[in-house]
């Protein structure tokens, strides 16, 4: 979570997600400098690619869903949701009769390659609302933490209803 | 949720649903005025419609769960139930040997529209119990909130139901 | 629940198990009478055949989870389970290497009928540890009230891989 | 759990596993003998078994889920998981791209005998990090409880996934 303009929050290296108290949260800043000398997440170059290039970014989650896990698998570039209610749930979106690409990156322990991957899709695709890592997991974003909670919720949704809807297609 | 004749109560626009307080729901009369000045739900005419249409109806409940969503774009019309137990949880039905329709209605943002189709419909194929709108979610209704909750809790059951039985139904 | 040689409590007709206090609990005889005069649930038939037959029946539970309904419809005559640990959860089963029947009766609205069917089907195929009413849900039974939530935990178990089990099976 | 050098905790024979309390867990040492004369879990010898193959192993979990006991069924000799960032739950697992084998052995009710038969698999094969007992359930183990708590997690996340994705898979 963004708590200034170049100072951010992010989970300790190696934590427990499941268990985490206010010690397991440390500062960094845009650069991804620690203040406090503790190491920060693994991952933080992936949060950092998202609160550098948009400052309307306040807040980045990511999760580890199996659903998310699964759907990264079952598509080559990208899951596409079309003609949805639930579309209005990401900002900018008024209407049902909406399209929302949420694209797949292969996954790779060199994460700042990652970053550099999913920047360039950016800068072409469009920055979208949230993007899967290949048998890894989602990455989401928004202004606020609440609205980035939103977006998650409503990934999940969407996640749910391919596999759902997929499971039963052949009836 | 009907407090009078022509006084309804119904959640203001844009609330989060899974994090409502008092404000959060507002009074509206039987033409949709707001004496608040408060704006109401962007589909209070679906609320109207069945408020209007029968004065025996006190309550009614617009859910969005994944198994509603993967429903309503399975089939073209209707989902049909019959020769369930379940089905003598909706009022009326005393035997497991009836059938209940579920209708599916296309979506549109225009809902005044909706709304009017709606009624057509109910006009020629009965009022029933609840409809679904394609890609987007549940309408149920009841004489009391508890009733309602009864029919939500019920039309739930048989749209797992639905898909379960789908996902298997090949063997 | 069996409270004396000859004394049952049973729930009254028409309470919502869900939401379920002391006044709904009411006392019957082995024949069904009611000391205080309240009606009792409309499957009392059914609860009264288990008591009657067997002196060790000290507790009847009936359910209808979404799973049972399903499983109901998916077979002609009866589920059968073999070689599972799990069937060690049941009264004088103690290998894996043991068959569980679950016999599948038609529904109807006829509860004495369908109590002396059960009764009939027991005389032949032996007491077993439970049955389902298709379309309709689960009973089961045990010597204590523990023993036989132990079985109904068992018996959703085993419906619930049988479901899943099938739904992958043709992988 | 491994309480000193050669003395462990271990649940009582027969005890209901969702209501323990502290008199349903007893110490025993390597032998499997009993100092307070109770008698142990019907399967000691798979605690055992781990216990003193390696003293690094701290805590042996086994559990009885529906999606390990459909998994023990859907292949002959073993599962495999590979690529997925989730094998970092694991001990000495450091990237996704690793793999990871889950054995399955036939269920038996000599406890003994299965015992020496995972013993021998983990001579030739490796200790790994769990294994599955066919139509029974799971076992897994850590240095720690916390890090066993880990890996029961990690495991049945990967049963779930293997699950949901071949459920799938045919589309």
């Amino acid at each position: 979570m963004r708590l200034g303009e170049s100072d951010l929050a992010i989970t300790v290296s190696g934590t427990d997600k499941g268990n985490l108290d206010a010690a397991d949260i440390m500062s960094i800043d845009l650069s991804g400098h620690s203040v406090s000398g503790k190491k920060s997440s693994a991952e933080t170059s992936l949060h950092l690619q998202l609160y550098r290039r948009d400052p309307n970014i306040g807040a980045v989650l990511h999760t580890h869903s199996v659903n998310a896990t699964v759907c990264s698998e079952l598509v080559a570039d990208e899951l596409r949701f079309e003609g949805l209610e639930l579309l209005k749930a990401f900002d900018g979106i008024t209407s049902h009769e909406a399209s929302l690409a949420l694209p797949v990156f292969d996954n790779t322990q060199d994460i700042v390659s990652l970053a550099e991957q999913v920047e360039r899709h950016m800068r072409t695709a469009g920055q979208g609302h949230g993007y899967l890592i290949r048998g890894h997991g989602l990455y989401t974003w928004g202004t606020t933490m609440s609205d980035c909670m939103r977006h998650l919720e409503a990934l999940e949704y969407l996640l749910e209803y391919h596999l759902i809807k997929n499971g039963v297609a052949k009836q």
